[in-house]
């Protein structure tokens, strides 16, 4: 799938940073942090700061550049703020509500705390459930309210919030990487079965640092650590960084393998891989799997070009550049007619003619998703005077929702669900088409402890959601009429 | 106090439509009617509907002009909606933030609602203290969640919303006048003081309307009904209108005062009666206390010329059109310098000359707050030639805190405090200056049954905030670090 | 007409200051003076700056406080700065282009120029033709840029600017008061005919200020010096005030009587008469030839207050508060359907109950335009409860077009064309109906040494447009095809 | 340069559509080319469309997605419409004036005409001055309102617009690249030397259409004709296509070199070279002249990707994906601190450490302007773990002002003037550093009949300006006090 396409979404990115030794102008450096985890969520944005144990916070639907006026990020600015977390959402179409932007920051019982989460609960709609038969009212639909009301609870019979944690993990189900700050403490959480990343930073004047993915780690200025291990709860404070194990050591880890393929940018490393070189590995087990004689190898910018260079490396095929991205096609973009519409691909994407006219070309991209953009950008090089077109890509065929926080269109829409690739190969209109296998995608990132996540190739869910539905489950809940309301004696 | 100088705030306004036979654009009524409340409340504003059971809404910070643009009001426009409420709020410089705009919708055990205040209770830090030990958490810092969680715990025990609502009213202290929306029933509460006003209106084709004031009924086009009594709970929906009257009957109801005087539009009627034939016996009363030998009477824009027009009268003295206000100036008005600053109040307002050169000048205004702008208005009839200028203020002195919903500026601000008329007026340089007495001010609405608080005149208050504060108690509370938050076992 | 019917619109209202002092902020005072004149035209407005002879300056589509944000503001505003203009404009839908915009600013031959133009001149098509085959190139559609032209030419030719002026002032005929601005002077012209209203101020500290109305004098810190006379050239720069009189003395003066009955501030003097006393004056007039009984005068807020008051000091009847303007609505209020389309004027006017039930009221507004709005208002006041509405015009019917710089509807639309006040009141349902006579319109302003046109009431014009077209001539000139262009060689 | 450090700009791109058809939708082909050259100018844009004779249009300050909302967009579109031309401009601070957005559209004595520039005339002071004593006067300051002059007047004399158009050749000097749209006809038009790009597409259903670079014919959906000659004027209309070529023929042509290096789009086809070969050629000659052992060749992103890949062609030494750009910062991005503003670069760009760690690389960029970016680009290579960086740049040193078009900081500014190419090393700080030659750069397009303009590298001009300025030339002519005003008279 290229971002020319039906975009699959990752829900969020989260951030925090203790600067221990407040050399820092530490609301910048979220800002800054926030703009390299901007493609993990475009919908909504926030910052949260912690002043002198006070926390305050802005968050707005909109992108870092749209929501952090310069008005805004200075009334969240202060040389005292040691402590700030920052968050990036991406939100289904139905919860597009600004009560579900994060950090989400709570008032209770022991003071205020603010939180950010990336993932999606499986047993949401049960725990929300028995909150509200408790009284517990909710603002907004996100699973990010009942782990706040969890941790809350807990932490009135646990005491310390790290107590608190650890016993509401033991209660959620699915995938989570939370950011969590109180008055005194950062705390970075990954579910026991680690299905988002989730890393650790050293600041160099003292002072750590939590983020989804390194790149943020690098923005902030950071130095990488470690990743945080599945089930870890690790907690930075005055006292420096310590962690509690109580959830680790699962077997049966399950990192989402599309991190890897899509999500992620090139330059992070996770799991103790780079993402760019476990796409060139994708590429050059591309190559192995379906060899093609041809001319010149070239990626749909920016998610094939890594997989096009690992290609043409493994195959010994000059690696060229086949396409122009049009940088300044927005959100705003206006598709003016019928035509303009079918023309749009060619607007926002143009093919360099001198690098595929009278060629034998291979394309390689991340996935194909409902085929309709697949089949425009092989016409597009056709049009340029390429011979022939060899789709090659770098993942399995995508055939089953994501239960742990990608946004997938509907079953119906996906192009390889219920087609064999000779089928898939008739819509898009390539001379060849060839997948990567699910033996080599779980082999893309090779110093990984973790354990992977294939779901969405396979169907094989490692714990399944309370109710089977779509992710937008939480808005269904939400907005249907309680039926059962007038017996309760209104 | 004229808009001219540090103004007086009424807290908020809440509208509330049951469009029983399906004829009206119920959104559109909202809308409308929110912009009659707007003097009520300027900084944020909402609208909630109810489509069939199910709640959704649009808030935030601004004018209803600003927040309501025309897409926005189609998302929540439907022909099937039959059910809304609408809110505007003013809120203090610190509380100045989004999750405090209503209407608050919240999710619970027994379905969604949506509540309008306007009021303030005084024993909100206590009751939130209560909730939190329990579990509950907040988002933002109004007593308005405190309400909703109040009433949500005794519904999921009581069964009926109403029930549930007047075992919440016992809880609760102070001012608050509430229009609640659930799936299938629209709630109007005044408290058992009535501090604040609520009226009922009915649609010409069936069906209810709850407001603050009587001119919103006229903007929505229905026709006035009845006032809501102090601790009335009425409730309309599919069997029509009914109430429940166990918190009516005290004896000691306490009506603001200032209602009269300066918050309610004139047009509106209150407690049966006239706000502008009010405001009227004001000037009258003040032509008995304080007469004066003039050639003419004005009043300063907008609220003090109906007390002028009722001075000329019981006088005989001319009424005059003594100044233009300019209806262009907006919150952007930019004050270059310190020049231009001392210059505004001319900006704002222009004297007409002919009206005041050579004459005796009797000038009524409806209060003074700092005594810096009347000093400016007299200085601008001087300039323009006013011979003579005889101050009358249709109120008491204004001396002491609200803790009802209105926000009054720091004690030390208030030029009546601790000073004797004598000494005022050496302030704000006028011939003469008079207020009106604490005897006549409750006899201004002629057909009351209410009783009226005076406390901001007297310092006699029926009941305390559990925390001797000024309004802005929650915010103190909450921007304090917690004190004990590590001897908790952080 | 009210405003709140369909609008006549005066099209410009023009400001200048010289502060020779340099003790003034120049810009800020412009600004000021800007929100006092935002009445004579609410869709552009500007701002040109004299730097040391250096002229720059900003100008856009909005009001006042829309364009001048305090960025764009600052970027007007130094120390340095003695000399500046500015201008607020109406225009036609049609001309809604940000190109005629003013102050004009220009380069030419002899430096830089900026010009202020309220107005319109009845033989700009011809002087236009004449410039275009010389080789003048036009950006806009506004008569201004031909005036531009003019008085560049003949500065070549003339030397100095006031020279160039005065010839120019030869070829123009119509309406025309302007501003004008070079590197060292601020000049003031008003046509001979003296259609629209000019006047002059001394600043305390030294230096003058060019106004349309006195009441931005006012705004600016200015003391009123005098009226710009019919004809009259005023030069301000370094040596002081003088002036230039070779097109003075016209026994034919046409000063705009709709100036005194709608256009003007009230709190404005111009040609030595009180605008609010003028229109009082109208109220008088009205009693006497339209004489009822009655129980209560109440005027159309804010345009009908002033006669209604003048009106009931004629008649003895006493005067009341019989509307409350919604102060918030604004432009963007939208009339969701053809319901609330028709309840509009009541969110925008809303009838004191108090003031006319069971009353006999003699209704003032200052005209009728399309009947509409006045058939709205009327039953505003039925609905309120009135017994009897005595509708009285403090104007003649309003029957021809204006070439003079006022946008009046098509003919087809005046209510009053082609028909008798009775077939008029047939139309807007009042008990009775009574305009000002044409005799009497003309005494309004007493002190005025000038005569008055009354062509949109009588017919009779002055001077005629050298093409029989309504105000827009401009644009169609500019929209239609040239004919002949193709002969021309193409 | 990389897009990373101070830019270098191309003045503006130019496009025009005439859809004899009437089959397109002209207005979206226009908004989907301005796209395609937002790249040659971002600070303002704008359309003028052409609906039977009648020009008009919009321009403003902004992106292409900024400016055209889709209501502006709308209130331009009509299927009438057959004739459209748009531009993007890129201007010099002190110019950044609305005055001088484009298409300016003007009014003349034979009708109307919208004219789109590219380039910098070199005599257009003393051709202003001419024109000023005859009567002419400016809105703006751009040279662009000269030639609209020039041609008005011409056009007043000669009768057809392409004879206007060639005898206004006669006077011009220096770069233009222009497109003309009047009532009928469309026009190209290139200048003797063809120092800009400028080329022609045919439309499918018939017409034609002219762009400053033929990715904007791709987008617009027309196909590739061939470019305009230097000196050609090219006229499509009713009656087909056309050349005026009486200024054709000159030896000495001088496209800009820049165009191939820098400027142009890679996809883009210019005197018979595609830009990306041109730019591979660069690589692979300076592998030829400036060899090095290495492991790994990367770009910097996006400008020196094409190079990279040339060199590691012609090198042997394989090519890598070295960075990873931000692709969500935008003009709004704040720089906080002086920390933050000093890791700025590390923000918009990232190091993929994969690829360079432990390695010897080889670093393509397309020039160095201050030096600044290009040390910091360095420092994120060694601290990502190179073992050795080679700085090669695919341009000569850059040392002299342009005067065709290309807005260059301050010599003093330039690291390469008066520095030898050691010198400049120390500042950057790589191992190696090597320029492309001379000799080289003239032969990057080789398909090209045109001669190139290297005077930025060599000093050696064509032609020089009638006043030895910089770019900025107009902007002090306009904004220094005309020194003689006084003598003339005032």
């Amino acid at each position: 799938m290229s971002e020319f396409s039906y975009p699959l979404h990752e829900e969020c990115g989260v951030f925090g940073i203790y600067d221990k030794a407040g050399t820092e102008d530490v609301t910048a450096a979220v800002y800054s942090a926030l703009y390299s985890l901007q493609h993990r969520g475009q919908e909504s944005c926030g910052i949260a700061v912690n002043d002198d144990g006070v926390i305050s916070g802005y968050r707005d639907l909109g992108l870092v550049n749209e929501v952090f006026t310069p008005q805004v990020l200075a009334s969240l600015s202060k040389p005292e703020i040691r402590m700030a977390t920052g968050h990036v959402r991406y939100a289904t179409a139905g919860s597009r509500i600004r009560a579900n932007a994060q950090p989400m920051i709570v008032r209770h019982g022991r003071g205020t705390m603010a939180l950010c989460h990336n993932g999606n609960l499986t047993n949401a709609i049960q725990l929300r459930t028995e909150l509200e038969n408790e009284g517990a009212i909710f603002h907004g639909s996100s699973d990010t309210e009942v782990i706040c009301y969890l941790i809350t609870r807990e932490r009135l019979k646990s005491g310390s919030i790290e107590l608190a944690v650890s016993r509401t993990m033991d209660k959620l189900d699915g995938a989570y990487s939370l950011v969590i700050m109180s008055s005194t403490k950062l705390i970075a959480v990954r579910d026991p079965r680690g299905y988002r990343p989730l890393c650790i930073g050293t600041l160099p004047g003292g002072g750590y640092v939590f983020a989804s993915e390194s790149c943020a780690l690098d923005a902030a200025g950071a130095d990488f650590l470690r990743d945080v291990e599945p089930g870890e709860i690790v907690i930075a404070d005055a006292n420096g960084l310590r962690s509690v194990k109580d959830h680790c050591g699962r077997k049966d880890t399950q990192m989402c393998v599309f991190e890897f393929i899509y999500f992620a940018r090139p330059d992070s490393v996770i799991e103790g891989s780079s993402v760019h070189e476990a796409r060139k590995q994708a590429g050059r087990f591309l190559a192995e799997e379906h060899p093609v004689e041809a001319d010149v190898v070239i990626g749909v910018p920016d998610s094939g070009l890594d997989a096009a260079l690992g290609y043409s490396e493994a195959s010994g095929i000059p690696y060229g550049i086949g396409f122009i991205k049009n940088k300044y096609i927005g959100r705003t973009f206006i598709q003016g007619s019928q035509k303009q519409r079918e023309n749009s691909v060619r607007i926002k994407l143009n093919a360099v003619t001198s690098t595929v006219k009278d060629k034998r070309v291979v394309l390689i991209d991340d996935s194909i998703v409902r085929g309709t953009t697949s089949a425009r950008i092989i016409k597009l090089l056709r049009d340029a005077g390429a011979k022939e077109v060899h789709f090659r890509v770098s993942a399995p065929p995508f055939k089953y929702p994501c239960y742990f926080g990608t946004d997938i269109p509907d079953q119906k829409l996906l192009v390889a669900t219920g087609r064999t690739v000779a089928e898939i190969n008739e819509i898009i209109g390539a001379d060849t088409l060839g997948y990567l296998s699910t033996e080599h995608v779980v082999q893309l990132a090779k110093n990984s402890k973790c354990g992977f996540c294939t779901a969405c190739f396979t169907g094989k869910y490692a714990v399944k959601p309370d109710q089977v539905l779509s992710t937008n489950i939480h808005e269904r809940h939400l907005h249907d009429r309680p039926k059962d309301e007038k017996k309760l004696g209104e």
